[in-house]
C-alpha cells in the first residue's frame, strides 16, 4: 500500500522532468525498482503527521479511488509566517516596517514625540505590541503606503538582500522551512496547485514567493492596501495609497480564498487561530480534505510558543484540531531538519 | 518566418496532446511537413489584426529574440462582455438580474411602486437605462445578494441553461466568439497564461468560464459584492451581502490585475472604453506588447455600434489606438466567423 502512494507521487514528479516521462506517457508500467527513489518528504519524521499527508494525497490522486479529485480542483492553500517561515520574535514584515519608519524618519520629524513611532525609533518593542492592532496598523501603513507598485516591490527586495533575522543572523528568505518547501513540491507534483493565504501583505510576499516556495505571484493571497490608477506624463502607475483594502485574516481567509481563488481548497496548512475559518472552511465540506497544524515545540532548532504568544498565537485552533481530524505537526518530533542551511540530525 | 512561428504554436499544442508530444521530449526537430498543420486562428481573415497578434507571439516565444519573454510572464488579460461574447442588446448579467428580479417580486410587494424595480418588472428598458449606474447597481444587488455563493453558483448555472438570447435564440454561452476562443487557446499553447478581467461580476463568470473559454476561476477577475465568513450549525459558508467590494472596470481594471495576478500583462483585448487603462497599463511598458480592440462593425452577423452605444460605448479607447498602435479588429472584415454555431462565409 504504501509503495503503491509513494510510486504515485513519484511517477507524476518525473512527468515534470521530460524524458523520464515516456513510460507513462505510453501507458507502460513502472518497474518496482523505480519505486525505491528518493523520499519526496524527506525532512519529515515518520509518524501521524507525515502519514497524514502521504494517506491523503494518494486517496485523491488515485483514479478510481472513491476520494479520487481531478487535478484542477486540487487546491491546497498555506498559511505563510509560521507555517511557510520564522515569524519569531516578530512578523517578518513589521522587522520591515520598523526598519523603513527609521529610514524615512528624516521626513518626518514629528514622530519623535509620536506613538508609536517613538517606540518604533526607539526599539521599544514592548510599546509597539501594547499600541495594538491600531498602532501596528499605523507603522505598517507608513512604510507600505505612499509610492507605485513597482516602486514597492524594489524596495521590498532591497531590504529583503540585507536585512537578517536577530537570532540565526540569515536573511529572511533562508527561514523558509525546508519540511514544508518539501511539502508544497510534493503537492505540485501531484497535480496540486498551491496557494499561499496570509494574513501578510500581497504585496511583500509576492516579490520573493516564486523564488523562495516556487509559488508564482497569481498564486499569493494576502491583505492589502488600496491602490489607485494614475497616469504620469503619459506613463501609467498604481499608487499605493495610505488606506486598508482587505485583512486576509481569521474569517477573511475564506474571503480571500473565495474571492482570488474561486475554489474551495482541499487541503490546508495554518499554525496559528488566524487560521481557525481556512481550516474550517477547507476542511467542513464533502469529500476527502486535509487539514494541518504546525506547531512550534522546538526552542532550540526555532522557538517554542503557542496559547500565550504575541505574534501567531495558537490555542482555539488547536483546541479545535482533534474534534476536527487536523493532523499537527510538532515540529521538534516530526521535522527532522527545519531549515535548509541546518544539518540533518 | 511565418510558418516558423505557426509551427512554434502547434508544437506547444502538440504536448498537450501526450504521445504526439514523444519527438518534442526526445528533443527531436518536427520534420518540416509537419508545420502545414491547420492555422490555429483559422476563423480570423488574413489582415492587420490577426498579423498583428502572429508577429507578437513570434516575437515573445523566440528565444534569442529581443522580445523575448520567459513562459512564467506570458500573461494576457481579457475584458469579457463584448471582447469574448455578446454584449447587445444589454449585458447578460443585466439580463440576469431582470429575470431574478421578477423571480423574487412575490417576496417584495413594494417593487410594484418602485424604480428602478417597477421598470424591471415592466421590462421598460428605457427607464432602468435611465436610471443610470445607481439604478442598475440597486438591481444587481437585489438578484446578487442574500445568499451563500454555493446558492450563488447554483442559479446562475440554472439561469444560464435554460435563458435565451433575444436576437439569436440560443443560450448565451453559445454566444461566445469564436475568434477569440480560438485566439485564447493559441496563446496559451505558446505558453500564455489566460485571465478574463470583466466589468462584470467575477461569481457570474467563474461558473462556465472553465469550459466556455478554457479560463479557469482563479484566473479570472472581475467586480464583486462584499461576503461575510459564517458558521451556520457546524457548516461554513460565505454569505453574500447587499454592498459593493470592488468595481473591476476603467482605472479599476489595472487595480484588479494587480491585486489578482500581481504581473504586468504583456498583451491585453478589450472593446471599449472601460478597457482604455487595462490597454494604457498592459502596453505603455518596456518591451514588447500587445493591444487589441475588438470593434462591432457587423450589424448583419451581430451588432453594430461603439461611439455611442449604451452598453460597451467605445469612443475615447478608439481615438486612442492609432496614437498607442493597438490594433483593432473590425468584426466585419478581420472575422470570417463570429460564432461556432454559425457557418463559415
Amino acid at each position: 500500500m504504501t509503495s503503491t502512494r509513494v510510486s504515485s507521487g513519484i511517477n507524476r514528479r518525473a512527468l515534470l522532468a521530460g524524458a523520464a516521462a515516456l513510460p507513462v506517457l505510453l501507458g507502460l508500467r513502472i518497474p518496482l525498482h523505480a519505486q525505491a527513489q528518493a523520499d519526496p518528504l524527506a525532512s519529515w519524521n515518520d509518524g501521524p503527521a507525515k502519514q497524514s499527508i502521504l494517506d491523503f494525497v494518494a486517496a485523491v490522486t488515485r483514479e478510481g479511488s472513491p476520494d479520487f479529485v481531478p487535478a484542477p480542483r486540487r487546491v491546497a492553500t498555506f498559511d505563510n509566517d509560521g507555517t511557510l517561515w520564522c515569524e519569531q520574535p516578530m512578523y517578518v514584515q513589521l522587522a520591515f516596517a520598523l526598519d523603513r519608519v527609521k529610514e524615512l524618519a528624516p521626513m518626518h520629524p514629528e514622530w519623535k514625540d509620536k506613538q508609536p513611532f517613538k517606540a518604533a525609533l526607539d526599539g521599544d518593542m514592548k510599546t509597539i505590541v501594547e499600541s495594538g492592532e491600531r498602532g501596528t496598523l499605523e507603522l505598517v501603513l507608513a512604510a507600505h503606503a505612499g509610492m507605485t507598485s513597482d516602486e514597492f516591490e524594489t524596495i521590498v527586495k532591497d531590504w529583503l538582500a540585507k536585512a537578517r533575522h536577530p537570532k540565526f543572523n540569515r536573511p529572511y528568505t533562508d527561514l523558509a522551512y525546508q519540511p514544508m518547501v518539501e511539502l508544497m513540491a510534493y503537492l505540485r507534483a501531484n497535480g496540486f496547485k498551491t496557494f499561499i493565504v496570509s494574513g501578510g501583505g500581497i504585496e511583500f510576499i509576492r516579490p520573493w514567493s516564486e523564488e523562495v516556495y516556487g509559488v508564482p505571484p497569481e498564486q499569493v493571497v494576502g491583505s492589502s492596501i488600496k491602490t489607485k490608477f494614475q497616469m504620469r506624463r503619459d506613463i501609467p502607475v498604481l499608487f499605493r495609497l495610505s488606506e486598508i483594502n482587505f485583512i486576509d485574516d481569521k474569517g477573511g481567509k475564506p474571503v480571500g480564498i473565495n474571492e482570488h481563488i474561486g475554489r474551495r481548497p482541499i487541503a490546508a496548512f495554518g499554525n496559528s487561530d488566524g487560521d481557525l475559518e481556512m481550516l474550517q472552511w477547507t476542511t467542513k465540506a464533502s469529500g476527502r480534505r486535509l487539514g494541518l497544524i504546525v506547531h512550534h515545540t522546538d526552542a532550540e532548532r526555532e522557538y517554542a510558543y503557542d496559547r500565550k504568544s504575541s505574534f501567531g498565537r495558537l490555542d482555539e485552533a488547536l483546541d479545535a484540531a482533534p474534534i476536527n481530524h487536523w493532523a499537527v505537526a510538532s515540529m521538534k518530533d516530526d521535522w527532522k531538519q527545519i531549515f535548509a542551511f541546518e544539518s540533518a540530525r
